[in-house]
């Protein structure tokens, strides 16, 4: 098919934003199971797209909008191998070929009727898309650590903010921020601080802060994770296009790690699917019941926050922002994306390293 | 008066869409009884009129903007002969002229203090407006058929869809996706399926599509027109700038004809005035009472689909259509509406003539 | 600081309005009491701003977007002097410097990080800030007369209308609209009409109109003010930036004076703070309770038409006004705002006085 590529949608600001469409890679649209009862309507980059499984278990994803009157494929139904649009029953199959125009006498299906498809992975119990439309990829979809792992409990969570990937991913890796937006769950800010350094590696297509000589967490998220106490061992990462991880390793028996995969809906909104592994002391399913309203209640105060920082940024037609050392991730993060999204992800010959002090 | 016409909005995308606007042509903006109980707002094309039925019976057609101070005149009230603005109490003829600017001394009323009036007919119980402003009509409005004759049973039915007037037209004129849409209350597609002819006859300002061959209707709808079998003659039409009809003959006793005026609200929401005419060989009223619900579910079939597209072709910021040769009426009604909109109507010498073949 | 001065965002629409923003001069945000718990979030001129008290009562009115990662200042809390952003933490005094960023190891604080404030006074029980950050105000706010004269009753109201502030004023100061919006409460239309006269005086930064030879007012209103009637001595004045002023004296004992201060929140949103100052033969509060309904259901109608005014100038894209001499100040007032917003105030050398003749 020599369909041309689609393009996304110029930005919704004329001023400078952190958003970055990084076109060559995959994101999660939804979860395997949520295919089982029929097409879905998805939305990638601000393309509307139609996902569905087949009869023999493949899935396409097309693009939402039947080549013929433009009717929404997510509203057909999937018959056989084919997806059947709603309107006037054209089929499609996984690749986007139209593969039936019911009433036509004969087979002459018209040009341009097939609809524009994206390379699908499902793995891991979710269903990844490539963000090229009838592109052959070029890598494959991040992996999951740690979730078939022994001695391992793992939960998902699917989450939705009103903002960008960028201001999501700085968000869910930002340790300052804990100490106000989240006070007293996490660490008190008016109470005993420490100075800690912080090593910052950018690697090939990631980048990762270390946090040496952190104290076990205090507030209430501390009494949970280290009861005994011991030395921590913190990383936060990014990794393009859009993996947000927070790893934490207290003593030899507690081990959490929490890989939030960030899919672009618009570019002021996005979808948490949060992958979260944990190996603990004691069985992990109770703590992770018990977790869940906390856990809950600190990522409602996150989302809050963020939709305020993106109702300001376009109520200001952009954004202007100011860093300075102690946002460690934020700006390699900027830099990782924008360059992504140009095509350009560098290969430094070894890994570069910088180390910054922080007050925690 | 001359005061330049109302120049109609740009429409809403900057992709391609099938938007026409034909302004020297009627279309219905209400009811007539609908202006018993004083002025009444309505949209034409994106423009506010004021509608309103004065002491002497005679309608005026007002722009919607008091010239004062640009209140709307559709909130004022009418007193005698004249339509008063709510705000300052100025008052306005059926004809837009200002007749009175209360509190001024002497009567040196100012420039511009008139009202840009649309022409106005009153007609088969409706009110139609042409839809430029200040000028002198070239044609005269669309006149339903049957609605007088003896035999026939006529309903009215007011309805609105968010969809241009073409996509409006082609669907109440589109055969194929019955099947589809309207699974199982007109035709099966799963099970025996005819190839028919189409006859497609291009007249001067119409476009009509004649179905030769047609079995009776299957399913429920089947059931009601044609119980005894017979002969069907099935003719749509479409007329401008916004009539679409649908004629069905069965033998000599049955004969509908579904007349929709279509009137452009905005570029994607359109009002439907349906005038149902039946002739049966049973009492009309039997079947209207009992068909209504059934039309009405059809209806809404049509509405929502309706939606869906015009949401798809303004997220994408314009449409792309495929079209294959059973789509008989579509692309010529496009082609009437835009030359019409430039002011263009053609008169073949004769009719032109298509044959076409389709499974229905 | 040499941080730039806001720039306030462009009109909403294309067409002319009567929108002006007089930047150089001081609007109420809010009442004094609002601030008694917490920063608040108000908007001027369409720019979000942060107003809060610190512990010393010193008022800040900064912009409302944290430097570092724009969240909404007033989302923040008081602590001490210093205003607390709620993301990370960092605080500013009411001036707009930046004091602490946590976690910063030494005091580095980055170029940027301070936040541009707005000059506050606080008079008459209401905060007020100067529409220019960061600048030296070339004026003070206006004092509302009579609040504290003996003999005087005086409430006050927080209104809002969906309107700028033009068309606001204006109909705070129009007199010819009393007969048709409020029919019944003011004047009479159809009874017993005068001709007056109405002498308008333009003067340094206003312009009022004196109406000689006015009635007592007739309708409810008349009963209220004059029950023993007297000769009416009414005023009405429009102050830059935005002051509406309607004055009523009958006989020696009754003086009524109504001083709306007008806050532009966006282009066509305006919050009215009405002081509504009362001298009276009977107590004041004896009819300021049996007042306020009749004035809030007066209120409401011209609110509701406003809105009606200000949709129709936006669904025109512009709004088109025809004015006559009665129209005493609309055109007045427009001039000066416009004047204004340049940075130009006239300095007649004698008041400049016409006189038209208006029948009410």
């Amino acid at each position: 098919m020599t369909i041309p590529e689609v393009k996304f949608k110029p930005p919704t600001t004329k001023g400078h934003t952190s958003v970055a469409r990084v076109a060559d890679d995959w994101y999660i649209v939804c979860r395997s199971q949520a295919l089982n009862s029929g097409p879905r309507g998805v939305m990638l980059f601000g393309t509307p797209l139609a996902v569905f499984r087949n009869v023999n278990g493949d899935i396409g994803a097309l693009l939402d909008r039947c080549p013929h009157r433009n009717a929404p494929l997510s509203l057909g139904n999937v018959k056989g191998e084919l997806l059947q649009c709603n309107y006037h029953g054209w089929e499609f199959d996984v690749r986007g070929a139209c593969r039936l125009v019911p009433g036509l006498v004969g087979d002459q299906k018209p040009k341009g009727c097939n609809v524009q498809s994206f390379p699908v992975r499902e793995q891991d119990g979710f269903v990844w898309v490539y963000a090229t439309a009838n592109s052959e990829p070029v890598r494959e979809p991040f992996r999951f650590p740690f979730i078939r792992e022994k001695g391992y409990t793992t939960v998902c969570q699917e989450l939705e903010v009103e903002a960008s990937v960028h201001a999501t991913a700085e968000n869910a890796l930002d340790v300052p921020h804990t100490a106000y937006l989240h006070r007293g769950y996490f660490r008190l800010s008016t109470r005993t601080r420490h100075e800690i350094k912080v090593a910052v590696r950018r690697m090939h297509g990631r980048v990762e802060a270390e946090y040496i000589g952190e104290p076990r967490p205090s507030g209430f998220a501390g009494m949970v994770f280290a009861p005994a106490g011991g030395t921590v061992t913190h990383i936060d990462r990014f990794i393009l296009p859009s993996i947000a991880q927070v790893e934490y390793q207290l003593g030899n028996r507690t081990h959490l790690c929490v890989t939030s995969a960030l899919t672009p809906v618009h570019d002021f909104r996005t979808k948490l699917f949060a992958v979260v592994s944990l190996r603990l002391p004691i069985p992990g399913w109770m703590v992770t019941q018990f977790l869940k309203p906390l856990v809950m209640k600190i990522f409602r105060q996150d989302a809050n926050m963020l939709q305020h920082q993106s109702d300001t940024i376009l109520r200001f037609g952009g954004e202007q922002f100011v860093s300075t050392e102690i946002d460690v991730l934020g700006s390699h993060i900027l830099r990782l994306l924008k360059q992504a999204e140009l095509g350009e992800r560098e290969f430094p010959e070894k890994d570069l390293v910088s180390e910054v002090r922080m007050i925690i």
